[in-house]
């Protein structure tokens, strides 16, 4: 691997194209291979080993495509089997959302923090096991949001039962005073104007895992001098194991732009 | 086989657990084997292929298992892979749950019939195409509601938003006046009342295709012999690909009972 290699980023399925996106734009010139393991998502309900298995399969697929970095684009995988891909990627660097959004929010100062995610990222508590090692002072609450990533998918993200299913489960934040709130799951980012929206901008620093990671990725290319330093705007492969229902459209709602080529992969 | 033998029943998940209930309710003195396959669940957005490739497996497993009926609980499969799993099952009657819904609504002489289901089973056409070889002249509108399921299994079957959510989905069959809508998800059941309190109890004839398939499979095994005329309450095994969060919440939820023991298979 080289400065030209691509980075690679997975995702359970292709909520992860919202890291994508943010890295795409902290990162322009860099080429990214991206896999979506739709055929297998959603993870967020499923077993640790189950999880583990399947990012064993990615990781060693992203491993034969020769990426120059590993980007866990999933949270309930970087919640989960975190020790499974680096363990795989062996000296291939390794990031993931979770400890990215994390340290984030430690930076940040805040005492007061909200998580929200899946059901498996909330229940695994890795998100507040990461920020306490980092501010052992901070309060850290979390909440499971099952509705969000469908929610998302039919593109109700701004809608009268978007807003009520915020309400719903941010009520407990809202009472708490949390002041800072982890989008802690790659589909989250589209709802991120309706909650700041909800909670009223002055109270609410709402950290994006995919800009955190984005920004984490551009250090640590840098200190290990693997920054693409090309001036053509970098190519973008994207491989999903299955191609979903609405594909397209869900594809450039989480991306940002449409996507042209799409390769099906079963692993 | 013979007459003591199972009742093979699967689905893509647990949802087809409402189908189980229909069956018990119908038919207690039958044993019954149930196969959820929650580790790739949802097949709703998958592809066709790979919906036909769960289904040979998960036939071939009831098929081992000395089943002397197998019942389609899911309806992406029952649109998309009924000839796979009938040539799978050879001589053992196959049943599904979407043929089922379409015959109860063709009988009943409905001509302005409503179907709600998942992204596939809507896209494929399968219900309206089922109703039509039926009864040529019945109007079948169509209508996928992709927000039902998570919906279900968050528990939010009568709260304000399922019922935003019913009355969005729903408008356009209340302005066009049908007065029969298929349940064509095995998850849909849970909002049977919410959607007749939304049409008003005399409007609309709502038809449970779990209960649709269960009086037909009663049928199929008296004429052919097989029903299990044991006073003993039948024997029921559970299998799923995977043991999902709030396992048991969800599956009580969708049986209507408590599930002892569950085994864990991979196919």
């Amino acid at each position: 691997m080289n400065a030209s290699s691509p980075i690679g980023i997975f995702d359970s399925g292709i909520g992860g194209l919202t890291v994508v996106q943010s890295v795409m734009k902290a990162l322009p010139g860099e080429n990214v291979i991206y896999f979506g393991d739709s055929a297998r998502v959603p993870y967020g309900v499923k077993s640790p080993e189950t999880i583990n298995r399947y990012a064993a399969e990615i990781t060693q697929f992203l491993k034969d495509q020769n990426v120059k970095m590993i980007l866990i684009a999933c949270n309930t995988v970087s919640a989960v089997a975190d020790e499974t891909v680096h363990h795989i990627a062996g000296d291939i660097p390794v990031l993931d959302v979770l400890s990215a959004g994390s340290k984030s929010a430690a930076d940040s100062g805040s005492s007061n923090i909200g998580v929200i995610g899946t059901l498996a990222t909330i229940n695994s508590g890795a998100y507040s096991d990461s920020i306490h090692k980092l501010n052992s002072g901070a309060e850290v609450k979390s909440k499971a949001c099952p509705l969000l990533v469908p929610l998302a998918e039919e593109g109700w993200t701004d809608n009268d039962i978007a807003r009520e299913t915020l309400k719903i489960y941010l009520s407990d934040f809202m009472d708490n005073g949390i002041d800072t709130l982890i989008l802690g799951c790659t589909h989250y980012p589209l709802f991120k104007e309706s909650i700041i929206k909800l909670f009223g901008k002055k109270n609410i620093s709402v950290i994006d895992s995919g800009d955190a990671i984005a920004d984490m990725a551009a250090k640590t290319l840098a200190e290990k001098n693997l920054l693409n330093t090309s001036h053509k705007t970098g190519e973008f492969k994207c491989f999903v194991s299955d191609r979903p229902q609405r594909f397209q459209e869900l594809a450039e709602r989480f991306l940002g732009t449409p996507i042209d080529r799409v390769n099906t992969l079963t692993l």
